[in-house]
């Protein structure tokens, strides 16, 4: 008999470039063996290339995003409910038993700007049934979060563009 | 005008889950804004979940394994003999000016295994044309391969269910 698998919680973190990738290759992959996914976006807009790309697997990934477009300068009110109405959204997804993996993309930037404290995200993590498997990306990942992880990778700069005054292009960051 | 937008060296390294994740959530945000996209996969059989889900990308994604199934314990003729083949195709998809983005997976772990020298991946490399995006993959990355490289992450294993004797899962690992 083939008993239930375990789901763990991942979390990628640190300052180099990969995370939001990594999570989206775990998407990929996971529908490539017929699992559903849910990606909730946090602190961005859905106007990425990810989107169009992932708008071909309607059937098996689906993909929220709870920010605004544009580089948040300041948080604002709307930030802070687009962010706490994700929260719950991705609660509901998580919940739902619809999905064997749940990506909280960028939730670790959300609790760094304060747009929901650490209990917040860490109940969310918490109530994740055995089987799914949760991926959490973001830098600065809290410290209790990085507790309760069966597995945390940091992605670590050791030589990054940006440094040589280049912004982000279109499919290859965003 | 529109200058020709340049394309960069990335290597994606360390002993962290997300490597190869990372690139694969690179090639479908490029698929995504529409780019041609080669990939090339060192040490690996043509099994893995992420084949079933880019088949949706045929259009797009041209994906290429070098390797055999299982994992490789012991170097043999043959395993060398698919490596080097692989480099040379892959750079023949390099010079064919046909994709955006070019994805060499686990290439360094294949130098790491003497499967070819590091000199043959830097001949590779070096040969890109300017607009062309290469990934490079995998741990073990040569010290000549960073110091040529725009961008390098280092992957950094911090916690790993591996540890736990937890071994891949399909949709999940592979």
């Amino acid at each position: 008999m083939k008993s239930i698998e375990r789901g763990y919680i991942q979390v990628y973190t640190g300052d180099g470039k990969g995370k939001t990738t990594a999570a989206l290759g775990l998407a990929l992959r996971a529908a490539g063996a017929g699992f559903n996914v849910f990606i909730g976006q946090f602190l961005k807009a859905k106007t990425s290339s990810e989107y169009k790309a992932l708008s071909r697997f309607k059937d098996l990934i689906t993909i929220k995003a709870y920010g605004r477009k544009g580089l948040l300068k300041e948080v604002s009110p709307i930030d802070i409910k687009l962010a706490r109405d994700g929260l719950e959204d991705s609660k509901r997804a998580i919940l739902s038993n619809k999905y064997k993996l749940v990506i909280l993309d960028e939730a670790s930037v959300a609790v760094h700007l304060n747009l929901f404290p650490i209990e917040a995200l860490l109940e969310v993590v918490l109530i994740k049934p055995p089987p799914l498997e949760l991926v959490i990306t973001g830098r600065y990942a809290h410290r209790r979060l990085i507790e309760i992880a069966d597995l945390v990778t940091e992605m670590k700069e050791i030589k990054h563009y940006y440094k040589k005054g280049i912004t982000g292009r279109r499919g290859i960051e965003y």
